[in-house]
């Protein structure tokens, strides 16, 4: 998605321990117009597989989702969440994911009354490089017995496995965003 | 709102402590159509206050304040964070935000480079109980200087004091759902 990449090259932030930020337009500030433009583009690479729901993880997979979710229809967004809140219900599929940024591992949780067996689940996410939160999500895909359709990331580390490794359990898995190289003093490359 | 009270008395769930869970189509899984309505509504009440930017708070205040950021033209939606991340910026403003669904305390932060003084800044969120979560905004929005030319709440309980507390800082409270009442054994009432 070439718009995109050239919003990561004009607003990312590419800092030493090959972090990429998209902070401005996505993680922290939302740029609305690029995520329905996401959204969108989920939407043609996804058309075919006719998702009943979206799932995604907060935070920063929701506005991409919703975007996506009204482009199929108005097709129901679930987030996984971090936390436990004490209204939260009882009945949880949970699985477990480490985050790099944070360095810490969650309990990501989804409410088992809001996924069912047999519907089929797009995954979203924003970020996919060693594949920890969506190895998560397609976790608790497979307890609730639902069929994933698809595997979409905003951007992806290709130099990384998360890729790869969803790729090798059978999924369909898109990126809008590959990036093959990063290099402490700021550069970025994409994919073709 | 008459469709949101509407969905309130058909999906929201009443419990015991005073808890109103709207998880079904906002706080966990997104009724993406509801959102876009909310964010209508909220355009239509806050036009004439001419906002710059929507801050709302992760995770459920993403996808209405995105719904609204969309009608005013697109204008950047910054959501505060709940949680420290590793690449998150060291220039940061932060608030205490006492949380009555999970019983902690958070310090939530949005990085000074997406606040700027003097800009018009309309505080958005899903719920005004006591108001921890909106005072919480409004000291991050004072820190930086903006102006704050309202604040929405999709749901608050008049019963409770966080609306008139904000009120009475000199603010435009405006709010969708009015809960004057809830019990125990499930009802629920709206103010008209």
């Amino acid at each position: 998605m070439k718009t995109l990449e050239e919003r990561i090259r004009k607003d990312g932030k590419v800092l030493p321990g090959d972090i990429l930020k998209i902070d401005s337009f996505l993680n922290h500030q939302i740029d609305v117009k690029m995520a329905d433009e996401i959204g969108e583009e989920f939407y043609r690479l996804f058309r075919d597989s006719a998702p009943d729901k979206i799932l995604t993880i907060e935070s920063s997979g929701i506005a991409l989702s919703a975007a996506a979710a009204r482009c199929f229809g108005y097709i129901p967004v679930v987030f996984a969440k971090k936390t436990v809140a004490a209204n939260m219900a009882k009945e949880v599929y949970q699985a477990k994911e480490r985050s790099y940024t944070r360095n810490i591992e969650y309990t990501i949780q989804v409410a088992k009354e809001f996924l069912h067996e047999g519907e089929r689940v797009l995954i979203l996410d924003d970020f996919l490089a060693r594949g920890e939160a969506m190895n998560a999500l397609i976790e608790i895909c497979q307890q609730a017995g639902v069929k994933i359709v698809g595997c979409g990331s905003v951007v992806a580390k290709t130099y990384q496995p998360g890729i790869d490794r969803i790729r090798e359990m059978g999924y369909d898995v898109e990126v809008l965003a590959k990036v093959s190289y990063m290099s402490d003093d700021g550069a970025i490359e994409f994919e073709e």
